[in-house]
């Protein structure tokens, strides 16, 4: 390995070896696909903390018992509209991948489908799932719960996770409009880069262990929710519409995906779809999405702001130029990768693309 | 009028003298039922910049032509599970009851159902519309598009309106579920009273014309986005399921409510419901809901707060309250709806209960 500290992988070689690394964690290669598909995506649309960052946590999750290699979705119920999963402790781009498969073609049929899914692991990137589930024809909303992380209005305990949840919306000229986020202000994870660094946070982030607010990264305890009660407020309508209609765990019930590696995480997933054409031409609603958006971008903008964009359009750009250039990684996910790639006896040559272009 | 600032009047009391004003303005007694109903239940659960304080605004436009009194909603197309109405130009509260009673009877046959409604007015407070479609056995989704006050992140125009919605979740001991928020930090309206009380604002709340930050109300311009860029992505999405699934106007085609009286506002609405027990048993769903409730109200509070309340707790607990007690009505809006009233020529009897009890 070089001095360099970024290297630069083409999307397809870091699949290759992503793959191979959760085939030799036990994984069917089908299903390994499936899980490192849904890491190298998030890597491509430049969300890198929902990219082979989680490798290693993913990995250490079906060593130690907290998710299983070798399982399938266990069918608890459906309706023409419906279904509910069990997905057994797999890994959650699994279960979600699976499942967002047979919600797509029951929206087809009854132009309206919902499913979730239970006992199953952090399933990555929600807007993967919404990109997938809506395609070209569909709008779709998906969520999941996790653990609890963020206090209440009033509360100085953890009262309820950052609960992420997407929704795509297909454009004409436009890729797809596709809004992604989690319910809280920022990820959890800052204020370890922010230790780190000795700097002060931000304002209106996190609170200390009174649930007073704190700019004081080692007095910050919990991130809190975006937009105050609003934000506090979606997250729990997430988790009625993932854990509570799944029949999942929830609140005390799910323990942290870092922290506790034995014990199954417990997540519910959910994941609705409608039909455009069966409410208008579906060419009309493109070609109004593309009205709405020109619209959006010819509003005055601040100065030195060149251009507005819509949700999900960064993310859409990035993908382009990333599957052109490759995709850059730091040094410390390259060194890591590598490591559990060795560990794992994956071939040298799959795992010589992570260092052949220092930049 | 005595010389009081505030009067006491009861719920029916209200509900008659409102129902009353509207059927002098030309509506069907049902419709004006409707409608009076609507804002009459915005002041009970204690939101009443949802209330009676509409009604001058309502009127105006029943009057100017921005509203139209006696019309039907036109159905434009249907599935079993969807269903897109012409409000043509009708109250929002009119439409909004007819396609609940749709869309709750298709749910309850096909398990998921969602409507939409285009060439609408205002339709009040969105918890109204969630609460009356979930009932006791389903979980609702309602939302609607206003004209355009929000900027959009690197913005200096009007590029969104601040969209408001509701989801609401039927519980088993507690009151039901209800989350009701518009997309802005605040409400546009509280520009005026900083600038009525010559005080500034506080920090986040509004920008001025360059879409700089600003806390002087007299530079304020835009309310912002609740939770920046997340906010105004949740503002565009129900602007996606409502005008664009519709088939509604959008942007620039959408006038002020309140500064264009004459023209039609076209606003769109959804309305979205899903049966519960195509999923799980209703009663250990309920059951579940009751547990998350008593396990969010057993977290550690801060000092000084009594209570941890779970979304539309509150507004359940002040409707209770009111409908013993009366509702709170300021001087000023007494005499706005005195005068409505007696214009419209309004029997004094009705009116009189507006005044009878000064507190």
């Amino acid at each position: 390995m070089s001095g360099a500290e970024n290297y630069v992988i083409s999307g397809p070689d870091l699949l290759n070896l992503t793959t191979e690394i959760f085939v030799k964690a036990g994984l069917g290669r089908e299903d390994a696909g499936i899980a490192a598909g849904s890491l190298v995506e998030a890597n491509l649309r430049g969300t890198d903390s929902h990219g082979v960052i989680r490798v290693e946590n993913y990995i250490k999750r079906l060593k130690h018992g907290g998710a299983a290699a070798n399982v399938k979705c266990r069918l608890v119920s459906a309706t023409p509209a419906t279904i509910v999963l069990d997905a057994e402790n797999g890994l959650g781009a699994v279960a979600s991948r699976q499942v967002c498969g047979l919600v797509r073609d029951k929206a087809l049929k009854n132009n309206l489908a919902f499913g979730v899914v239970r006992n199953s692991n952090h399933f990555g990137a929600a807007s993967m799932w919404a990109l997938l589930l809506a395609g070209d024809d569909l709008i779709s909303f998906v969520g999941s719960n996790v653990h609890r992380l963020m206090p209440a209005p009033g509360g100085k305990g953890a009262a309820i996770g950052n609960n992420p949840f997407a929704l795509a919306v297909p454009a004409g000229r436009y890729e797809p409009m596709c809004l992604d986020m989690a319910c809280s202000v920022v990820a959890q994870g800052n204020v370890l880069k922010y230790r780190h660094d000795r700097r002060q946070m931000p304002e209106g982030w996190f609170v200390d262990s009174e649930g007073e607010p704190t700019t004081d990264p080692f007095e910050a305890l919990m991130v809190l929710p975006f937009g105050g009660h609003k934000g506090f407020g979606i997250a729990v309508i997430v988790e009625m519409l993932s854990a509570l209609l799944a029949g999942g765990a929830f609140a005390d019930n799910i323990g942290s995906q870092y922290d506790d590696l034995v014990n199954p995480n417990r997540l519910s997933h959910f994941f609705g779809a409608m039909r455009i054409d069966a409410f208008r031409d579906l060419g009309e609603f493109k070609s109004d999405v593309d009205e709405f958006i020109d619209k959006l971008k010819a509003v005055p903008k601040k100065a030195g702001v060149a251009e507005i964009f819509y949700p999900g359009e960064i993310e859409a750009a990035r993908k382009k130029a990333n599957l052109k250039s490759g995709i850059k990684l730091p040094r410390s996910i390259v060194e890591e990768l590598s490591e559990i790639a060795a560990e794992l006896k994956v071939e040298k040559t799959m795992i010589a693309p992570l260092t052949a272009r220092p930049v």
